[in-house]
């Protein structure tokens, strides 16, 4: 069955790896920009949060040209910021994935521009029309990865005060968790063809409020699914935090020089084990709750697993 | 009568601060970065954009606040362009508008993120539903600020080569043209209720297809709303050229030293004014065409006559 997945992963990963190349191809930019936009996106790392909104989707649905594109917004994303948190204003890191980053390679211009481009890009793609006839999950994207996300993660990361476990986990939850979140959220609306619609997207708790307008947008709520959006969401939120973990232990066992914003500054490394084994069992338990063909997403879980 | 409109853009401006601070309140950064983010956005230049969408909004429908809260996004969008572009890897400018840049005030790597999350911003806003109940013109907008308009435009500036005045022209058709093109376009638009659906947004010219997708879109095509369409867009191109030509007579006029991008590098004043005036009546004309109620429109224009 591991074998089968890992089949599966790399099925999944070649077809992440085809739609980001025809997206580049139909972009308008001159050629060198395109190269840096490619150098950016290729190879890539494991396309972790792309495969997790494909799997989630295929849960609900048979995959489909939406999901695939979806998840390449999300990919496109996730690589915007990786360009500009790498700049050397903000983490300054000369490699990423074994190669010089953009920055290093381009030169800082070409590297910020880059990194707009690509959140430009992002917002094109994660905007486009599905078969319902409008954008789907788009409205939960601007603000979980705006003030409720990924920037105000960074800004935490690089000026907030990171004190205790607490506040590193809350650091996390914004500049990591809220993308995965996202991914696994926007696969499980694909694949049920729902769409969030709300003039209130400004304010309050954004999944608390969506899960209300999803009430209110139904003459009948339909439970069931309900609970399965909110299983979603709790699935990422735990994933996110495992994930996140598995790497500040991987780091550790390596011998790597620890970052400041490693768990392994506040616990030791039997502890750390236990909070990344006891949050991949929350993520497994929402599975058990949403039932149907999750087996799959068992498995990737399974991959995060350090004894 | 223009003691009148001057007035009216001083209201269309306290109209807009107001909004653009009631945004700013919604988010939830931290306290610090919404200060940067209020200190890029205030006190503002001449509000050009928003108020050209607002201006072509109100030759077709009484003002709302849904022309209002696109006219921020406009200006918004604007502001985080004018933050990433104005950092020591881009133009290296100390100054905007009298006062020290974000980076100067605030450091490169929080005016990374201030324009980071300004474009999300916008885009959050730009995207929000509109009495159709969909995202009006928000889908020209990537497109527009990214390969074919913005970014790109910004690009050619800083790494191509620009050795002509037709070079010049086609790069500030990008980086300033199309954003003012997109608040005339999306006033019209906004203003007629009109609506972009198509899933071909990636090719061609965007424009081009628009207009087809319109026609497209309608059994009966309705002709006289296409060519106001084509005029506000007519009106946005030759205006971005005016503003641009308005710009660098004024700043060759003044003594300044002539950015290396300045028009009267290659034609001297007197051609300078001669296409100033050319292209601020090429717009008249569209407005001609129009009819209506274009009066304010006309008078925004007189605003850039040079004798």
């Amino acid at each position: 069955m591991s074998e089968l997945f890992d089949e599966r992963l790399a099925d999944w990963k070649e077809q992440i790896d085809a739609e980001l190349k025809n997206i580049l191809d139909s972009l308008e930019y001159a050629d060198e920009f395109k190269e840096i936009l490619e150098y950016a996106l290729f190879p890539g790392g494991k396309r972790l949060r792309p495969i997790l909104l494909l799997e989630w989707h295929s849960v609900f649905s048979p995959p489909d040209e939406y999901a695939l594109r979806y998840a390449c917004g999300i990919e496109i994303l996730h690589s915007y910021s990786l360009i500009h948190d790498d700049m050397p204003c903000m983490d300054n890191d000369d490699l990423r994935r074994g190669k010089p980053t953009v920055h290093k390679k381009y030169g800082e211009g070409k590297a910020l521009l880059a990194g707009d481009a690509l959140m430009d890009l992002a917002y094109r793609i994660l905007n486009m029309p599905t078969p319902r006839g409008d954008a789907s999950p788009f409205n939960l994207y601007p603000a979980l990865c705006g003030d409720m996300g990924l920037i105000n993660g960074q800004f935490i990361d690089l000026y907030g005060k990171i004190n205790s476990l607490d506040d590193l986990v809350k650091m996390y939850r914004l500049k990591t968790g809220a993308l995965i979140k996202l991914a696994c959220v926007s696969g499980f609306m694909l694949g049920n063809n729902l769409n969030y619609q709300s003039g209130d997207k400004f304010v309050g708790s954004l999944f608390g409020n969506y899960v209300k307008s999803v009430i209110t947008d139904r003459a009948a709520p339909e439970d069931e699914r309900m609970i399965k959006y909110v299983m979603a969401s709790g699935f990422g939120e735990a994933f996110g935090c495992a994930f996140q973990l598995y790497d500040d232990i991987t780091e550790y066992i390596a011998g790597e020089k620890l970052s400041e914003t490693s768990a392994l500054k506040f616990i030791d490394l039997e502890e750390a084990k236990i909070a990344l084994n006891n949050h991949l069992n929350d993520a497994a338990k929402t599975l058990e709750i949403v039932g149907g063909d999750t087996e799959y997403l068992s498995e990737f879980l399974q991959k995060f697993v350090i004894v």
